[in-house]
């Protein structure tokens, strides 16, 4: 199958019980994407669904380990459904060159790696070996709108 | 005119009350500027203007809303005046790829993308169409010379 | 002699007691290194020497200054143990781009560019001009395996 990223996409999206079709928001004055010849920037996403954060609050305290794996999940997704909608599908995305992950984080919370293995794992599903990505995964005090993870992505596209 | 751009920053640095002229101090062993073919980084820059940094503290504490957009606002007029200096021009950035806004922040301070606005509006106002970016905004624990806030940039030029 | 840089690698890693060869560990589902046309992403480092991350805790709490510039240093020895080992000499570094170097913080620590000078000096005692970058330092809440100090980096190669 030709477009077989962005069924395996619309697949995960499913069983995660959530739709990234239709616009996605965007908390300020700038853009999502920003295309460089051969390189893709995706502004930091957190895990909005439509008007809604779905994972909000702090690793090691209120969020569980699961939970904020979902958030970066829910992030991931969202970088991709942004670099579909820029570039038509996802057949065109030839390498993810980095992903930078935010947890926010309890005090003693040093579970940020695991955190963001759930974004990784959904970059791997959809892209295969074009999702294989270097990462930087940090503990950060806030972010925006109280979000548990951001997640912001550097690709490399045809 | 054929450096509005330079033009636009001089206006908005008379509005601030600041100057952006002469050498802009770094604070360690590093260089404030890299170009790469046509990518150019820019070192993260905190509020400094000459000597002081000007403000200072935790956004959501003593560090006010407006006071932290315009700490980001400073530190955007700060990497437009090393892409200045480096350029000879700001007419040569055809395009900001990406900012990162660190917001030094309150245990429950989530208005980082609000902050980051500040900076956003200033890209826009100087550079026009070539000031759109993508961003990232995360809230910190702490930030070199206790800032409020640090930026850096990756711009494209000519 | 024509690897000198690799030579001063060797140099400064016994000097500082640690051995960067073999496998460089990583935490979690992704890559070190990636490469794309004539940029290098390395993933972020901790301190971690073989299976021991030697350097953790807060910087301005538990970890001094000298021992939080120590832990940059060994990001950045990983750093360049990556590249060395995906492009075979260290020779092939054209120019450092970017680092970013996130330091675990006490609340009241602003000595993040301090820190972030011992990964810049092992940049420049080995590559010279080539180890020349711009530089993002930040305080953050938390680091994964508690480690004091993260490190990423973005190389121009040949």
């Amino acid at each position: 199958m030709q477009n077989s990223r962005d069924a395996k996409f619309k697949e995960l999206a499913a069983q995660l019980g959530y739709s990234f079709e239709g616009e996605i928001k965007i908390g300020g004055n700038y853009v999502s994407v920003v295309r460089h010849g051969a390189q893709v920037f995706v502004s930091g996403q957190i895990p909005r669904v439509g008007n809604e954060v779905v994972v909000v609050g702090r690793a090691g305290v209120e969020v569980t380990l699961p939970r904020a794996q979902l958030a970066a999940k829910v992030c991931a997704m969202r970088a991709l459904a942004l670099l579909q909608q820029s570039l038509g599908t996802l057949e065109k995305v030839s390498q993810v060159l980095r992903i930078t992950v935010f947890v926010q984080s309890a005090q003693d919370f040093t579970q940020q790696s695991e955190v963001a293995d759930g974004a990784s794992e959904a970059l791997y599903a959809i892209l295969g070996e074009a999702g294989s990505h270097t990462r930087t995964s940090v503990g950060v005090y806030q972010l925006p709108k109280n979000a548990a993870v951001e997640l912001d992505l550097i690709a490399a596209v045809e």
